[in-house]
């Protein structure tokens, strides 16, 4: 079993944590272990496969000479783009990856663990569209993109900045990652992501948290994180790839991530698809090693399903869920870092719908013992949209899971026998020594759910939680203080990207 | 690890689950383990403070001297109303007790296991008020008691009828359970509940089963159960007592549950409300083996939280589920059927909090192995209310987890290794022969939710989960269709019925 002492202070941080909904803490330590659904000859099973897929049908590696001469190099079989690996060589290579490290923030207090029983919470990433329940359903701007940076700093129920957190579709596609680093830099002191659309987009986003952090801070460090993806099934494109071994090359992490529909890019049923996601996740990540042994890096994962009747895929669906679980057993068993799952939905408003939908899929990215959770908060319209609605309901489930990821202290004074003895059969609680001890810390206080009685709630205007979510980003958004930053240094980075601008003609596709 | 091979007719029960929302299985075999969160030492700990709550605080039975003197022959100290437990007399009174039993449903083929690996969901219990989208909120009658038995039997989500779903406030209270268990029998040919709150209610339901299944029948086989409370902290009254004993001479099952607002009537600390459940629990369950060793019984529990500002219960928040499943672990440790947990909230609306709070509590009763889950579906408003919106929506969560405890099947058609060969990198699965082969049965497909395109959705009327749920209910209402009952048994209870009907003054409260 997975339980530990902390220490003193991180004792004190949990206390706070469940005081007024204030977590608090830079990354959280989980106190209860993963759930493991799969026993040990099933998932020799999967593995067994991803080996077979790997040597027998292979990857191709696209537009990406120096990847396919490393591939040739470390031992893999390679035919014009098409790599097969012989059985075992992905995790040969592998055993140079830390199985966890730091990611450092502009403030040290929020510098974050990734790996091991850590749990990091990133807002989603990546929706062309933005929500709210005044004007619908519109194109992402830097406006919104700036907006949601300044929620997830205001909430003390996330950890991480994100990084493409909607796309700000008004700023020309190939100038948009500086405006977006820039923005993560100024507007939160917690870590954040950069580009991967470009292998120089990477570089800029890495360039710029040299002048943030120093180069050598930065050759010894991680400090930024890129997110790539497979164009699966069983295809690295040379944009991600380039991409990745750029992270690598200058010791930042690369997030590896299978994005797989069941039934699309992938088989219909779970095992072949977490076969097939184990394959090209080991592929990515150990690309990173052979760049740059040792360099950080991230085991990812996207399982999603599909309505088989029309194709649409679907989100928040039990077998996801499910399969998120085994995902993370193989992970553990590689020693790597996890990213899988978030909240997920279809859903097009912030509903029911919504968050049964994201609170099932949420829960199996904590369940599943993922290290760094993207897509903690803001998707409806499967992943095409954030809504600033649901990114606050969503902020709030995540403040629940502190406590759940908390478990269940065990010790004489949690125990309470004394307590027994002074109030006795028959007699309440309220008031006696050990209530008044605990009460201000005992229970997660969430910051939107109504738990008034009916009555009080209807002589209030019977609101509903999307619209009680609807004031709340208000009035985050006019509450917000930029955290300070260090004038030279801003200086430094708006020289930067003034440059950059200035050598590239705006390109909008 | 828990999975298990199943065989053919389970086998293609569980493919047919997947298909088009529909179950159809008579109750769930869990294909997945249940989640332990807690180590053997803290789980000692928790179980030596209930045995020294036990021995050293007490409980008190109160209005029953037949239990006093049972616990007396059973070497208990008897001082007054309050019995002292010696630690370990309770666990060995409990060997009796049957791990896993049948409850026989009229028909047959939907006659379920409780215990072990099995999964049961029973509609909601005990609300006195009503609620849908077009009438608000409104004391409950015998035409809404009737409603939501045929919602549950209508719908394929669930295996259980449920007992009091709502309050029928129109009945006369000495008479509502005639009604009600007529209403089950008539109207529903799954396995019910019966009445608790008077012994005489309790032999009457019973004495009911006796017409509908024969009374040989009756004394040899479990065909109704009878859920009692514990009136916490540490007091069990008279009515329950009677009640559990009048289910047990009777080799009829009760459920032993202890209601525990954490603060009010039970420590704040959720180790110390768990080892006074586990106290409460364990001595009623053995009560149940005193009246006749060898009766079914169901560890129950129900944990909760309080808004400690206000003294508001809390619904839906993390530490109940999470104390769920040391509940559960508990449970196993004492080989015992365990009912915990089930879709709570306190919203007072089916919306976002709705289904935040009732998903996470749901899965709680998933995760920590509940054998027979009371209220699945239907409750808002912090247990007050039965929602006709809320039930439907909680059905189709209930649908999806039974593809969530089906788990990932592995073997080489689903692992799929030839399919990557046919397909290859780069193309898709939409049309290969795999896909062709498992695209009807491989997701599981909800009846709610609304998976299409935000274009398509917003020509639709851009409608809400919450008045699709609207909808249907109305459209199923229409549809039902009244099992086959036998014209004598019908007669037979609807005398039996006027005869105790004639005998009694209306009472209304």
């Amino acid at each position: 079993m997975n339980e530990h002492r902390r220490s003193g202070r991180q004792a004190r941080q949990a206390e706070r944590a469940h005081k007024g909904g204030g977590m608090g803490r830079p990354y959280i330590t989980r106190n209860i272990p993963p759930y493991d659904i799969m026993g040990e000859e099933s998932l020799q099973k999967i593995e067994a496969a991803a080996d077979r897929i790997l040597a027998e049908t292979g990857i191709e590696f696209r537009d990406d000479d120096t990847a396919l001469d490393l591939w040739r190099k470390a031992g893999a079989e390679v035919d014009g783009l098409l790599v097969k690996f012989p059985p075992g060589m992905l995790r040969e290579v592998l055993k140079t990856a830390p199985a966890q490290f730091t990611q450092h923030a502009r403030n040290p207090a929020n510098s974050i663990q990734i790996g091991g029983k850590n749990v990091v919470f990133s807002p989603a990433y990546g929706s062309p569209f933005v929500m709210d329940l005044d004007k619908g359903r519109r194109f992402g701007t830097i406006e919104d993109f700036r907006n949601f940076i300044k929620l997830a700093q205001s909430s003390p129920n996330f950890h991480h900045s994100g990084g493409t957190i909607c796309e700000p579709t008004d700023v020309p596609v190939n100038k948009r990652h500086l405006d977006m680093v820039m923005s993560h830099i100024e507007l939160s002191d917690r870590p954040f992501m950069g580009s991967v659309t470009a292998e120089e987009r990477s570089e800029d986003s890495i360039d710029m948290c040299r002048i943030l952090f120093g180069s050598d801070f930065v050759e010894q460090n991680c400090v930024i994180l890129g997110n790539v993806n497979v164009n699966s099934p069983l295809v690295w494109d040379g944009t991600m790839t380039k991409s990745l071994r750029a992270y690598a090359r200058s010791n930042q992490a690369a997030v590896i991530v299978p994005f797989i529909l069941g039934g699309a890019m992938g088989p219909v049923t779970s095992a072949g698809a977490i076969a097939q996601s184990l394959a090209e996740t080991m592929a990515g990540c150990a690309l990173t090693q052979l760049e740059r042994p040792g360099a950080p890096v991230i085991f990812g994962n996207f399982l999603s399903s599909m309505a088989m009747r029309s194709g649409s895929p679907t989100f928040g669906t039990p077998e996801p869920a499910i399969g998120s679980m085994v995902i993370g057993q193989l992970a553990r068993r590689l020693n790597l870092p996890l990213r899988c799952a978030g909240n997920f939905t279809t859903s097009k408003l912030p509903d029911a719908q919504a968050m049964m939908e994201g609170t099932m899929s949420m829960l199996s990215a904590i369940h599943c013992g993922a290290n760094f959770i993207l897509h903690s908060a803001g998707f409806l319209d499967g992943l095409l949209s954030m809504s600033y609605e649901k990114f606050m309901l969503d902020a709030d489930l995540c403040g629940a899971l502190h406590a759940y990821l908390d478990g269940v202290k065990v010790d004489d004074d949690a125990l309470a026998v004394d307590a027994f003895a002074e109030v006795g059969p028959g007699n309440h609680f309220f008031g006696c020594s050990h209530t008044m001890a605990h009460y201000e810390t005992a229970f997660w206080d969430s910051e939107l759910s109504d738990n008034d009685p009916f009555e009080k709630w209807e002589a209030a205007g019977s609101v509903d939680a999307a619209t009680r979510a609807n004031k709340a980003w208000k009035r985050k958004l006019a509450e917000y203080q930029a955290p300070a930053l260090d004038e030279g240094i801003r200086d430094g980075l708006n020289d930067f990207i003034a440059k950059r601008k200035e050598g590239m003609a705006d390109a909008w596709y």
